[in-house]
């Protein structure tokens, strides 16, 4: 009997070798192109992960919020890059101090307002990443507005030593490579200001996923999905379905083929295990692993409607199917552990160490 | 000193005196209507609103998993309706048998198949109730296909004591009406039909917390959401801004005050405490409690993109801002805690016990 019928789903599932392959692959491509791999470890969140990834040359880690950067620590990661424009208010600005005691750490800001802040978290060696918006609209500054938070800094006596944007609009069919584009731009005329005005611009960091193998200027980058691929990434042409290391594994409870424009099954895999996350350009909230032409048209928080296109079988009742997540990053924040299936073919458990460390 | 400038964020914030009066208001209208009310926990998963919830007279509750009974039963829970149609496999079958040992259980079917295989859970008591789709296509069984469910579990020694329906398509815009008539027309049918055929219908449920006032035959209503409010009900006018009673707290990281069509300012708050639900005719990701012209119109993991229109003032760097979920039942299973602003003002936490309890 096969292993997995003896598991009470849903359950997220992680298979090793594609895991390691994607690990081995990433790390291999960065290093032939002299490109540092920072992996954003928000995607998976686990303590054995992070390892795999430095064991494979990963140069530290990335992360978005203090407390995942507290948890990797304690987990033993000693250089850590918090992606993020922290708001150093007084119980933050403890915390970072605390850590950068501790952990080779570096911060992000995008504003004069929280960089002048900054002072007494330099003062344990802790560095700062000025943020830059490269077109995605969202945090960073300008290039215009560059050279004053570096000044800022400067004069409050904070290390300013590089500069980090993060490409999000990538994420769309065929944006991958203006997005790069934009990227490279912004990285490389902000770095011409700074360095005109005497500062030395350390590290120049990048890199979604998508635009991982395009950007021409990034020394660094923090792909993130990479590890396990999802729905997106399929849909955008970014992995196959062999390069997918993360389902979840759910149950056929409720199955209607009398109507053919709805010949549906439902999945006990809903919103609350596989996150809501559905881009206009998603075909549907997940994809199935096993079977490329149906589509999770509607997903409540525990139920997937899958259709099946006229004359595709349709999955029997108790039948149980591997859904790929649209977006990995969600489906990892909602459980507390994850099944493995190791290379060497048994089962095993990790704990997502991460879990919800929003703060 | 406000004690919540004291607090990290983002954090899930609970007004006691809010929620109180939502929990007592619908107790009051269901009773006046004599209508049962067994509350679905799956919005909260918190021990101590669901014994609010008791105390205010509800029959039950209502959950969505055998693992959300497991919790809620260990806390003293004695009667629980798990309103989804259970594939009963062997693992399965040996949890709701061993449940409907301890307290009241009835459970969902939609299928000859499961029903057929309940007998033993039947043998200790156990209740199944048939669910019936009443125009949202997802799970439930059409009126044709009612009685011969009920036949098979009749001849399997299976108790069927009822039927339900969740009229999930109520959750539009205009749509409440339309659904509570499908739900009614949907039960009244297939209890018809069971009664000629000898059954005796023990209940009758339906009522999503839209269609809950509106519902002309359901003996039971399962509302969940409408302890908190979010912002969907809000935007279908369910809500009044003053009945919401969970807010995520979050502060200012980033500002932008520069392009009249992006000022903007950037929350820490994204996609893994407020969840990313977004119906088509949301106007966006969130609303502000505070600011109701402002919308949240970018939502990523960490950062919740907040426009503001012309002439309206921009929040402060640093400044803390309640967002309203669009789905509240998706922000409860993204965290552990909750803080509580108990009616007499001070603060307090409450555990989300069943969080992550998806199967």
């Amino acid at each position: 009997m096969n292993p997995l019928d003896q598991i009470e789903t849903p359950v997220v599932l992680i298979d090793e070798k594609v895991l390691d392959a994607n690990i081995a692959g990433l790390a291999a491509s960065s290093a032939s192109r002299g490109i540092s791999l920072r992996p954003h470890v928000k995607t998976h969140k686990v303590a054995q992960i992070a390892a795999k990834q430095l064991a494979a040359g990963a140069s530290g880690i990335t992360v978005a919020t203090v407390g995942e950067a507290e948890v990797f620590a304690d987990h033993g990661v000693a250089d850590i890059f918090i992606a993020y424009p922290l708001w150093p208010d007084e119980l933050l600005l403890r915390r970072i101090i605390a850590l950068g005691e501790r952990i080779q750490l570096r911060i992000g800001t995008d504003s004069v307002e929280a960089v002048s802040k900054l002072a007494s978290f330099s003062a344990v060696g802790g560095r700062v990443s000025i943020e830059l918006d490269s077109g995605h609209h969202r945090s960073g500054a300008l290039t215009g507005e560059v050279l004053s938070i570096a000044r800022a800094g400067r004069s409050a006596g904070v290390l300013i030593d590089g500069l980090f944007t993060f490409p999000g609009h990538s994420y769309a069919p065929g944006a991958s490579v203006s997005a790069a584009a934009g990227e490279s731009a912004a990285l490389g005329q902000a770095a011409a200001l700074l360095e005109a005005d005497g500062f030395t611009v350390r590290h120049l960091s990048g890199g979604s996923t998508p635009t991982a193998q395009e950007t021409t200027i990034a020394q660094e980058i923090r792909s993130g999905v990479y590890v396990f691929g999802d729905a997106q990434q399929w849909e955008l042409g970014r992995a196959e379905p062999a390069d997918i290391s993360l389902t979840v594994l759910g149950t056929v409870v409720s199955r209607h083929d009398g109507d053919p424009a709805l010949r549906r099954v439902v999945v006990n895999a809903g919103s609350k295990v596989l996150g809501s996350d559905r881009p206009n350009w998603a075909s549907g909230f997940a994809r199935l692993l096993d079977h490329p032409a149906a589509r999770v048209s509607v997903l409540s928080e525990h139920h997937a409607t899958v259709l099946f296109p006229p004359q595709t079988p349709l999955p029997a009742l108790g039948e149980r199917l591997r859904l790929v997540p649209n977006h990995v990053c969600l489906t990892m924040n909602l459980v507390d552990r994850v099944l493995v299936r190791k290379t060497d073919g048994t089962l095993t458990d990790w704990t997502v160490v991460a879990r919800g460390r929003n703060s």
